[in-house]
């Protein structure tokens, strides 16, 4: 089974969009388990089991990792492993590079950690997004992302289109080639109508959306709720939904919260 | 000493304007030499012994590294150490994210690695830059790729002038604020003097020019040679200059000839 397959399966079975972001931070995991990677990966499968039957998939983010060296690294391998089978694990990369190196990070995301999909830089065009296509795995366009200097280039008027919209055209098109997607920050709502628009059948990872306000109403508003075609993620909200020894109950809820918040609001622009 | 200075004391010691990539590939390792990370560090270790005197920096490639594995990892922090102080270490991660992820990346690069300069992409914009702006590093801001479907983005018209032409002008000014730098491919020389004219004085890193040719010709006439400002990075064709147990002199003697094709090319514009 594909990757947009296994997403769509793993929404409507779990009747949820939520993706949990799992970026490890020492600095911020319950200080009474202790210290050191065996503990963050106990937080991790914690995290993981509490939370499994309510998400339609898990996005780690490589920098976290990494950051931890060497051992970080195995750490990210034993938490892909700790995610079912039935759940897509989405590795946030963001890597846009080509050639020869971009198929060694295909590698990396692939072959050593096993993820399902990936993020990827379109920056450098085609080249760079071509090498993570590989047959089954899911390829995740960074569109147009909600950090204040988004606007330095994303918003660049290109002949009467934003910048962001030429890369959503250019992501609809390579969808011919394999399972592409989107990342769309939760930006101004006139921005992620214009999206859909452009790749109604793609689906879209929205990074940073908390539990309450504005932000997801419009998100569901403007992408729609179908599963497999939104995927909204949040990282710390669940993650660390508290500090003390419930962290794992906390997680529960807060992905709970989350779903629901998001299922109250579904349905319009399926 | 920052890197900006260190950069420039090692091209005018070993007279040069070369940079090793040091994409460690187990395929192309000479066969004779066996199989497996120590391997590669023994290639490694002998490459940088016969070249550290020819070259300005090395640049490590981050994707090569990370599809060994944790393993890939160790053997890039031991790759590191293998370089002399005074020559300076370019990691090519190429990476853009933001706020705490990108801190994340500048922790792996900078702490764990221990590089004195990253490549960054800056599809997000000065917030992906700025993390990675600590005292005394570098930054190597993508600016303009000579792969095919750079065009898809860097080229787009933007208010009259290309997409790359506006990430140099921004890097320009980011550069008030720490040590930066551009990547820019042996395309268009015309693309390579517009880039120079926006950002006279800022580093800007060439990747994958061939020792022969009018592409090192171009590169010198519109980026001038003086050093520290122009770095020509050759990768396969220093590294796998041979297969055989002569490898490390014929990475010396690849390195020596690219050195002297530039030097024959130097002084117009400095």
């Amino acid at each position: 089974m594909g990757f947009l397959d296994m997403l769509r399966r793993a929404a409507i079975i779990n009747d949820s969009l939520v993706c949990v972001g799992l970026d490890i931070d020492p600095g911020k995991v319950p200080s009474h388990l202790g210290a050191g990677i065996p503990v963050l990966a106990a937080f991790n499968r914690a995290v993981i089991e509490a939370t499994a039957d309510i998400v339609c998939a898990y996005k780690p983010n490589a920098a976290f990792y990494e950051a931890l060296g060497p051992d970080g690294i195995r750490l990210l391998v034993k938490t892909r492993r700790m995610v079912p089978d039935t759940i897509p694990v989405i590795l946030d990369a963001k890597r846009g590079d080509i050639g020869t190196t971009a198929e060694r990070y295909a590698a990396f995301a692939y072959d050593v950690i096993g993820a399902d999909a990936v993020t990827v830089n379109p920056y450098m065009g085609y080249d760079a997004v071509k090498p993570f296509l590989r047959p089954g795995k899911g390829v995740f366009v960074l569109c147009l992302t909600s950090n204040p200097t988004a606007s330095d280039f994303q918003l660049l008027d290109t002949g009467g289109r934003p910048l962001f919209e030429r890369i959503a055209e250019a992501a609809n098109r390579w969808a011919a080639e394999g399972e592409v997607g989107l990342v769309a920050g939760a930006t101004r709502p006139e921005h992620l109508g214009r999206i859909r628009d452009i790749a109604p059948g793609l689906p879209i990872l929205v990074p940073g959306v908390g539990a309450q306000g504005g932000d997801l109403e419009a998100v569901l508003e403007r992408l729609g709720g179908a599963p497999g075609k939104t995927v909204v993620n949040s990282s710390r909200g669940i993650l660390y939904a508290s500090g003390g020894p419930d962290f794992a109950e906390a997680s529960r809820a807060a992905a709970i919260e989350l779903r629901d918040a998001i299922n109250a609001r579904r349905g319009r622009r399926q």
